[in-house]
């Protein structure tokens, strides 16, 4: 079932469909069980973290409507406490970052746009946003020439296709926007959902003569 | 230390340096211990195919000088021996697949071009090519667009960026060659070393409209 993203809600779609069907409506992000299923993400950064020996400063999880970075909060809260857990967003798109800063709960303006489709949320949830307040140390604002930077990189280095909403952690440190001298920080790529044109674009943006 | 891959030896171009500098020459493929080493790859597909409770069928590894499906399928032979080890290599440079056929070391011609920059090797190895008669069941020679069409269907499926080179033996599945119906077949995806342009001509080749 299609949608148009800008002129309705898929909340409303979804909901309808399921009352209709008698069907149980998975949110994406505002949900407890959601964002504990998410948080094993955290548990698994960890887990790694320890086995290599090192020490987490710094945590950056993309953020649409937050239940990853919610998650993943919630277990380095109890896995790694001394991590500094920040959220990764499209510029202008970045309704969580500003409703950390502000401390209201902010809607990006419908008219902002990136090719980041799967960061696209409008507004933190009602769920989540509590648990943001409480755990992360901030948040990052990409341009979508960074993240496509950042994509391509990985294609180069980690031989790895990531989807653009998937490459913002990682654009937020390759722009230097997160500082990562004498720290240890990690980052979550979380999806590879592109289509070839896009990718293609990513790659071809910045290619080396 | 570039040369000419056409007119010139690497081997020779090499074994001038080694001698020259007193260094240590590390031979690509041609020497036991090079064998052994990439064997290992033979041996983590057992175990995990042990792991996952399969019965492997057959395994096709990309092969130039060969050491790579060498050295697996000695592994093999040892922890999986009902397994079929199959090369796969590009079209016209397909020296070990015409080697096991006519029992003969057949030499490439040097006419012959293929993107696979990695799989260009113009015979089967010395010390390799015995291993192959005694342990494979068999090549496949792919086309550049079977290998490219692979490419983008890892791109696809497997989120992974694989070069050439190392998509000739997931093409020989894709396109048919290999049977797979009702069997178990494992293909070595062996490397990523490719520049931005060729990988972007593998994905817009047959992107879809």
């Amino acid at each position: 079932v299609l949608y148009d993203r800008y002129s309705e809600s898929r909340e409303e779609v979804a909901g309808r469909i399921a009352a209709e069907r008698g069907a149980a409506l998975i949110p994406p992000f505002d949900d407890p069980r959601i964002i504990a299923g998410q948080g094993t993400v955290g548990l698994e950064i960890a887990a790694q973290a320890a086995a290599m020996d090192a020490r987490l400063d710094a945590l950056i999880v993309n953020a649409s409507g937050g239940g990853l970075v919610a998650g993943c909060a919630l277990a380095l809260a109890a896995e790694s406490p001394e991590t500094r857990i920040y959220s990764a967003e499209p510029a202008g798109l970045d309704d969580l970052k500003r409703s950390l800063e502000t401390g209201e709960r902010v809607r990006n303006d419908p008219s902002a746009r990136s090719f980041c489709d799967a960061l696209l949320a409008p507004t933190p949830g009602e769920i989540t946003l509590p648990i943001h307040r409480r755990l992360l140390a901030g948040g990052f604002a990409v341009g979508d020439d960074e993240t496509a930077d950042a994509m391509a990189t990985a294609f180069d280095v980690l031989k790895l296709v990531i989807e653009p909403g998937g490459a913002c952690s990682l654009a937020a440190v390759l722009s230097g926007k997160c500082e990562i001298r004498g720290r240890t920080v990690a980052v979550v790529a979380s999806g590879g959902n592109v289509d070839r044109e896009t990718f293609v674009r990513a790659l071809t943006r910045c290619a080396p003569a």
